[in-house]
């Protein structure tokens, strides 16, 4: 017996229609590259959105052509995200951290036909376009002065009227499109359909995810060629949300301005940008008025103790820890507190903050080792893998088949996590990072955390190094904070207080810095090669990719 | 080109899964017949829901069969509610507030072949049973004596073990079905798919609509057999809210103490409910600590502003208004102050709030009168028509075509409302309520807030009449409060100065109550019929049924 209820799908252009009706005069704020402010709303922004959807239409694009943005965050960039999925047609993002092979590897690979560039990348873009074939590129600047043989984006809008309809497009239509940033192996692209960007919109706005209302004013420090700047942009419109994006200034100053000028209220990024942040607001103390920013959401990578602890402390900013990856569109889990830790001391509340969090409404986790599926303890490890309606079941078109699916359909994150009774995950490792010591698994990113909680480390990560003995040993690197000294010896007594003596890295090394990744993730490879014989092995082939 | 997404069904037992897993330990508290207080948590009663499902199916119980119940709100009905749907069967929830001859008819033209019944309801039931031909009656109770030829409940599940998996069921099938008490013409039955089910739940999560989460502690004063208890039950398993359920006791004193003993932070009713509610607060202001309780959503009618004031200035509690119908699962529209309202003036604040608010994602709405669809405007009527995936697309098998249903596939609600620039809804009235004088529409809700607002009267109802030569003029009549006296000519004159000329009804009479629906609604026919002649003419039939 079927359900009578209306087979409306779930499409980005009723996210759309929605915010055109109901938050017309919401506005969008975006930081230029000259760092000057434009302001627009909803209303005049989907305007705009609508002669971009004609624009491209008029171009040619037809449903399941693939456009590409080459940009930052900022209003125009808005406006691809409308109009491109609700012509059919998909946004594919284009990373610009990534080497220009990369990009053009991706773009070639993605076939797309039509790439939107910031003239500000034009440089970058001009070392990828002869390997793309795009049939046209679209320049999006202020001054109308666009390079021969492209298209100004201002004049395509001119030239349309915005009586684009936006209606429905079918729910398991692409979307819109991004690639992997693999430390190791091809990029591969993860396509999000319109049925998943609706949904993971909706769990956007659960309480006990990100909340996310009217209310709020929203900058996604995260950039829009990052999992669809975790799919804010799209929540935004369909709950209300003003935006405010900070283009190409992503400096510790820049961002607190724009905090505290435009009432921001949430805001997301990567730890790295937390890091600079924090230094910045304790070098200057009470100079930024950030009354109204209620919650700054960190993912990407785990963030240490204390800096959730230090923004707390020092500066009343809730850090909000959260999990989720390229493939997971990206909401998996975050940590908002449970009812039951709601009175408890801020020891144990900052250990919770500290995990990773529970699962998202509509998405299931469960975690597995050599034996099989885990328990949820607490203590057991295992790869997490994960399961939901915004979850990748495939990656777009690779060669043979993908170890990263189960047999029932389930995705292998890579992620080496413990589960507790609440379903509460803590990240203990990527599964290429762990080290397995004597068949024995310690989590790299337990023993980093418990050395950026040491007064003299600034930085500090830990690879697996082959070892004759034990098939591998922990090695931890560290960058120390200014004028102080280094210790191996201070910084093994610090950890012995906090975990089991074979957990204990034989050698703890200084280092200037650390290298990182274009996400900036410690780049563990590059490490791993530069200390491979530390223990004596020679073999850096010894260790082959776990996940 | 097609998203690459887990093609991932939502379903009710993925709801249900996430609950045993993540909400083991939330209560779910009933009060009993004899108002003592039964304890359980989702984890017992999920896996009591398991014993249900399997006992079922041992009886027979397949897909798509109807599976009915007739109950109060409480903690066995709730396992209902998990179950039937797990199973693939549809639950059927009958109202038994119903006269037996309507319940009868609605369990036959259902074809319900199970039923599962209160035994304090067990006198209504007989009434019924030798009409409906179901195969198996269940009788819920705790003292294990059941009339013969029924099953004990408890025997059931006794009988089974808890491994039922709670798989998922594909989305489009039906999950639970309503029939909806039409004042004229036979009820009809609204089925719930499990994707408008999963859907409306996570709406129900939304900030700007109830914004549930696992810190709250529901309690559902809108009856189980009443749209699904507005979807709370499953919304609350999804979200991880505790439950309280009232049973048969629906009495102020003994919902105000399960509000204060078991720190209820949300509950929703129908207005009758908080009327009875404030008057018991005013009478005994202070008895209660309700410190927990953040909403009381009213939805069923509109709310006098004077009732959201009285409980706001004089209780610190906080109404929020919503709109919504057994066709729209019921979540259509809820008020939630929009920010530019967040430091309006307390009038300005009450007045939005005194309306129907605005639509819930995934809900799109439009009004129409007889020129067409009426512009957002804030003052031009016309009846609402409504679309979104948990929105009715017809009624169970019914006769011919339906004019519920717009040709481009809107549902017809039958109230009249005007909606803002901000895309606010007021209902104005109900369709067949309105009151058509001389081409112009009069609300009647409007005058009978006005008149419930003057300090002699406590209800008030306005119907139109037939008048020779207006076509029809409002009539009011009120139920005065205890000790006042009544003059017409100052009712008339409060509502001068609030409304045109045009709008005063030409006569207020006085009377000693006012009949009212089984839903606690005006019963305005009874009121039409009573005054047809009122204004010089006696033909009743004039008036034809508007919708």
């Amino acid at each position: 017996m079927h359900g009578l209820m209306m087979d409306v799908p779930l499409s980005i252009p009723s996210m759309i229609r929605r915010a055109r009706r109901l938050y017309a005069h919401r506005e969008i704020v975006s930081r230029r590259p000259d760092k000057s402010i434009h302001r627009t709303t909803y209303g005049e922004l989907i305007s705009r959105s609508a002669r971009l959807a004609k624009a491209l239409q008029r171009l040619g694009v037809r449903e399941g052509v693939r456009v590409a943005t080459l940009a930052w965050n900022h209003w125009r960039h808005v406006e691809a995200y409308y109009a491109i999925p609700s012509i059919g047609a998909v946004l594919h993002t284009l990373n610009l951290r990534l080497h220009p092979d990369d990009i053009s590897y991706i773009a070639h690979h993605a076939s797309d036909q039509v790439v939107l560039v910031d003239k500000v990348l034009w440089p970058l873009w001009e070392k990828c376009a002869a390997r793309v074939g795009a049939k046209h590129v679209i320049v999006m600047t202020d001054d109308g002065l666009v390079p021969p043989g492209t298209l100004d984006y201002e004049t395509l809008l001119a030239a349309e009227d915005d009586t684009f309809p936006f209606d429905d497009v079918a729910e398991d239509r692409a979307a819109a499109m991004c690639y992997t940033s693999g430390t190791t192996g091809q990029p591969k692209g993860v396509v999000y359909s319109h049925r998943s960007v609706v949904l993971h919109a909706l769990g956007l706005g659960m309480v006990s995810s990100f909340g996310l209302s009217d209310r709020d004013v929203v900058l996604p420090v995260v950039p829009m060629f990052h999992v669809n700047a975790w799919g804010l942009p799209f929540a935004c419109a369909m709950l209300g949300c003003g935006q405010v994006h900070p283009g190409p200034h992503l400096d510790a100053p820049s961002l607190l301005a724009l905090f505290q000028d435009e009432r921001v209220t949430l805001t997301a990024g990567v730890p790295t940008i937390w890091m600079g942040i924090l230094a910045a607001l304790d070098a200057a103390p009470g100079q930024w008025d950030l009354s109204h920013l209620q919650t700054m959401v960190v993912g990407g990578s785990a963030v240490p103790l204390a800096m959730i602890r230090g923004f707390q402390e020092r500066h009343g900013l809730r850090i909000v820890h959260a999990w989720g990856m390229t493939e997971t569109s990206p909401l998996g889990t975050v940590s908002q507190l449970p009812p039951e830790l709601m009175d408890a001391s801020p020891e144990d509340q900052y250990a919770y903050r500290a995990r990773q969090g529970r699962p998202s409404p509509l998405v299931e986790i469960r975690a597995r080792n050599e034996t099989g599926i885990v328990p949820w303890d607490g203590t057991t490890m295992g790869e997490l893998e994960v399961r939901g309606p915004w979850v990748a079941a495939s990656y777009y078109q690779t060669d043979g088949p993908d170890d990263r699916f189960t047999a029932d359909g389930w995705f292998r994150t890579g992620d080496i996590v413990t589960i507790d009774a609440g379903g509460c995950i803590t990240i203990q490792d990527r599964a290429k990072d762990l080290v397995k010591s004597g068949g024995e698994w310690i989590s790299s990113v337990a023993l980093e955390g418990a050395l950026m909680g040491h007064p003299d480390v600034a930085e500090a990560a830990v690879v697996a190094v082959p070892h004759a003995k034990w098939d591998e040993r922990p090695l931890a690197v560290v960058v120390l904070r200014e004028g102080r000294t280094f210790s191996e010896d201070a910084l093994k007594a610090h950890l012995a207080g906090q975990f089991a003596k074979w957990w204990i890295p034989d050698a703890i090394v200084a280092v200037p810095s650390i290298p990182r990744t274009s996400a900036g993730k410690f780049l563990k490879t590059a490490i791993r090669e530069q200390f491979a014989g530390h223990y004596g092995l020679t073999d850096t082939a010894a260790r082959g990719s776990v996940s």
